[in-house]
């Protein structure tokens, strides 16, 4: 993982001379500790990884995860108690002028914590050094991205035939979790959405006891975790035949969808992405109705650092992997969006998501 | 949610004349913000909830939630930019001097964001305060924690036909997953753990692609969310009919969770229940074997603070739930775990979980 931690200092330009990532208890635990450690298991409460400048790095963990932390391939310090845990912080922080930690994910606890340790040192934020590292994937990261995005692709196409008039948006949703598991997957990457009908116009909704009704648009936004790095995935689908309206919003969305994916490419500024995504559907009758952003880093967390929207300063660059998700909603109405998780390459964009984006009439 | 506000307040004496939970991105969410403004569903990222010495309290949040947030009763700040989140963060912190704040579950970002909005006010940790409110449940987390339980018993209960040889850990587990999220879940409270054979004898194991052989001890350790409460139940079967060793084995765990059970009393420190536990085992071949504590309070977190241990300085009080779940694990021949939620009256201990605790032979 040295092309890790030295990727994460390239972006520190002011003598850090170490970062730590450091766990608290689930769920406050720092996703770029497993970024730096090239860990794809395990949990790692109270545990904590130290990265110096020339790539190399120490692992700090409990003796409960020891088996899985040697997968790693870091030298290990293993505590036991309490006592071993603050002497192998202490020591490990030893010399160390100026620290680098994640003040996006640290519990405030854990950075006190730090200080005390460390009387001496001067703490500054390494969490936009970590995030933008995080933007850029390597070959593992790639593989386990595209293999999370097979897999939802692959458990929405198991699930479609359990959507039908009378079952609720909760069971569609438990169905579609337990098709991700049986594929592998560690679990569902965030809350599954599946909105239908006049739900399907919000667009944070998740899967309520509503049952399903002919003629409903159904927005299903899901994902599945591999390796803890994540897919996020969504279409929408009627349920019998799609009137022309439907058609009509489906049909601007996946424009919106296919004409800024086109532009997708190192160099091009994500902002610019999401222009053109809102322009399409600004002069299309539904003006207004886009509501959120086009898109956003997906990684290790589900909305990973960058986003994809007109408040972004981003630049796309190879090997970064970002959602593409237009959307309109129409409140009463319905909704439709179409989101797919996109690699970024020099030869142009490759969908990792694999599910047919022509309308699914059910 | 008054008495809740109160009840966190009334765990200081130096003053504290607010206290703010605040969440950052999810998954850093502060669960004591769910806790005092009494929400049961929604998100809340970047929100906050504003507490008054008197019970009142003030929660603002972005406009995607308005609606869930209307569903607290507590008078509400909406903010749409972030400009208008900065200065509703502003106005709402005027005038206080000594400010808590949850530093195990803030970010060190969010909290140094805090300090930016009031810098001539003193912020103090509300950890304990928070945690403290929270080990004492009232009459509606008493009902989800009880419906989370349900949840969780009804589901092992249908999930055990799913368990015979040749189906893989990971299957049996996405079964129970499900069967929860049917019965009405939000979701597993964790992830789910299917131990078969030699991995039974892993405390921290989860579900992996081992298929189940006939003669396995298999501990399935599970737990529902429902209205982000959670349930935490372990139950460990045979596949097949028991050898003497493993019945021995269930039976010694078993009577090590009914006689410390006995002693889940008002007024007993909480050591003492794990002494009784773990004297108990140690009295047996398997000494030594118990390797973690007794139990810990669950609630809106499944670790919702306090311990049941040798190191817990805690004293059992009426309308706490902590897990009872003594094991044994013997490396290479497999383990045991019950693990029940219990409630603690007046009247003794009361079991939220309603699985049997006979040997299931399967």
């Amino acid at each position: 993982m040295k092309t890790r931690v030295r990727r994460i200092f390239s972006h520190f330009h002011d003598g850090v001379d170490l970062v730590v990532f450091m766990n608290s208890v689930d769920p406050h635990i720092d996703l770029s500790f497993m970024y730096a450690a090239g860990l794809t298991d395990g949990l790692f409460e109270g545990c904590a990884v130290f990265c110096h400048p020339d790539g190399s790095a120490d692992l700090l963990t409990s003796a409960l995860e020891e088996e899985t932390a040697k997968e790693s391939g870091l030298p290990l310090t293993v505590y036991r108690t309490k006592a071993e845990r603050e002497a192998a912080y202490r020591k490990l922080l030893r010399g160390h002028r100026k620290i680098g930690i994640n003040f996006a994910e640290i519990t405030h606890r854990a950075a006190e914590e730090l200080r005390g340790y460390a009387p001496k040192a001067t703490f500054v934020d390494a969490s936009d050094a970590a995030m933008r590292a995080r933007l850029v994937k390597d070959r593992e990261e790639i593989a386990a991205l595209r293999k999370a995005a097979q897999i939802a692709s692959r458990a929405l196409e198991d699930t479609l035939s359990s959507i039908r008039p009378g079952r609720k948006e909760s069971e569609v949703a438990a169905d579609l979790v337990y098709a991700m598991q049986e594929r592998g997957a560690s679990g569902a990457s965030f809350r599954t959405i599946v909105g239908s009908g006049p739900n399907s116009a919000e667009p944070h909704y998740t899967a309520g006891p509503r049952r399903i009704r002919k003629g409903d648009l159904i927005v299903i936004d899901f994902g599945a975790r591999y390796e803890h790095y994540c897919s996020d995935v969504t279409r929408t689908v009627v349920v019998g035949k799609a009137t022309p309206k439907q058609r009509d919003i489906y049909e601007t969305v996946r424009r919106a969808q296919s004409e800024s994916m086109k532009r997708m490419r190192p160099g091009v500024k994500a902002k610019a992405v999401d222009g053109i995504a809102r322009s399409l559907i600004d002069a299309s009758p539904y003006k207004g109705r886009f509501i959120h952003g086009l898109g956003h880093s997906v990684g290790l967390a589900v909305h990973d650092g960058g986003g994809m929207n007109q408040a972004s300063d981003l630049v796309l660059r190879a090997n970064m992997v970002f959602t593409n998700e237009p959307g309109i909603y129409l409140p009463g109405f319905g909704g439709v969006r179409i989101e797919d998780d996109v690699l970024i390459t020099t030869n142009g964009p490759k969908l990792l998501s694999t599910v047919t984006r022509d309308l699914i009439e059910l």
